[in-house]
């Protein structure tokens, strides 16, 4: 996988507390980095109301495979796309691009389910956002 | 997977900040507890020397399945295993399970490659190490 | 101070990513502590609801002096008291002291006012929380 | 203060993790922001060496007022200057300043003891580090 290959890129900056024991960053932030650029662009471009809305996303279920290190400070780009969208759930597919590198840090996927947020029953995903995850489905 | 599939568990008691703004534990925390409660194995058990030690253990791939919320406060169990113990390389598999409920909240795996400090090449598991991770093999 | 000026001992387990670059829990990680053994007493003695209550506590202000280096893995304790309790706020004082050392690692102070969910407005300290807090006041 | 007294500003976008489950940023995580801030500086201007060099910076002492919320996702600007430069040890003075809004966020103190990594003892700034520290000084 290349960079072009994800329609949406969202820049991370590391910061000082990413780094553990090792000197680089712990394999942990990776997924809170792939929570981040998925949500940024579900409130961004799908109208997500992560605060009031009556659906919200729930992770069921994520995977990272890591294959360079990454430091700080440091900006690199989640590459975000939508390898499945279905009914009430969607599946992610994401890698991590540390600058002028073309192989992926790390590559993985996280699949949400899209609940009611009173009794986190699964509900269809609603318009605005399954408009926006549709445009990150690979073209054919 | 029950408690009992798990030859050692490690509590871990929830924090404040593993919360997000769903009200329950982040799916990213979950992982940080898999990385907690790996290394506290290997520290306490297998001789790991995390600042010093010629070897250490890098993540090369994880992978969890989100079943069931966890709050805080709250004190669940990690229950870890080794599912494969290679030549430089252990695939441990983990669960996290809530105070009186049979069934896991989560389950997952990780994958540790052990490499030389210096020059993170990989290298073969040391005995120490070796000896405390084949304990967490299953019986046959 | 010594732990036994803390009537009020809130264990807590390091955890792999509390760890920096140096080898010892990043600094921040004890404010993350403050915050989980203050609202661990809250919800536990107190009754707060994070998730639903019409009162919430908010911090405005916190404060540490670091004056001995926490490892991975260890289990501290935060100690945590009164030292004043107003109409609408509290002044707790904390310490994180380590197993068998009587000095404290870290010694530190963290100011919250109460409010209403809804409109974030500051309002008195309700009873159940009020009568929580005042047996964390030191004897006269 | 405003953003024209600090002459340092460094851009941190916030993460889905910084929530809490009041629905805005953490108190701890502005903490994690100042220390990203100070050791991006030190790094990029001063020649901090985080991994090998022979002089770190240990924080001894932080402090933060919180005057209005943050949320996610949104871009913060992190102000700072140094109040104090001493033989040893500076004071960093840092605020949070959200896009288009005069009033910092939040405003505290940061204090660095630079050591010796392999003994932690006190030792003089570095060269390097000490000029780009003094260009962090008010004007007089």
């Amino acid at each position: 996988m290349k960079v072009e290959d994800y329609p949406h890129r969202h820049p991370v900056a590391t910061r000082w507390a990413d780094n553990d024991v090792y000197g680089h960053v712990n394999n942990v932030e990776y997924y809170a980095w792939f929570d981040t650029a998925i949500n940024a662009y579900l409130i961004g471009e799908g109208g997500l109301d992560i605060r009031a809305g009556d659906t919200i996303g729930l992770c069921v279920e994520s995977h990272c495979e890591f294959r360079a290190p990454v430091t700080f400070p440091e900006t690199v780009a989640v590459g975000l796309r939508v390898g499945k969208l279905g009914h009430s759930s969607v599946r992610y597919e994401l890698a991590i691009f540390r600058a002028g590198v073309a192989a992926p840090a790390a590559q993985g996927w996280f699949v949400h389910v899209f609940v009611r947020r009173d009794d986190r029953r699964p509900t269809p995903i609603p318009d605005g956002l399954r408009t926006a995850l549709a445009r990150l489905l690979p073209a054919e």
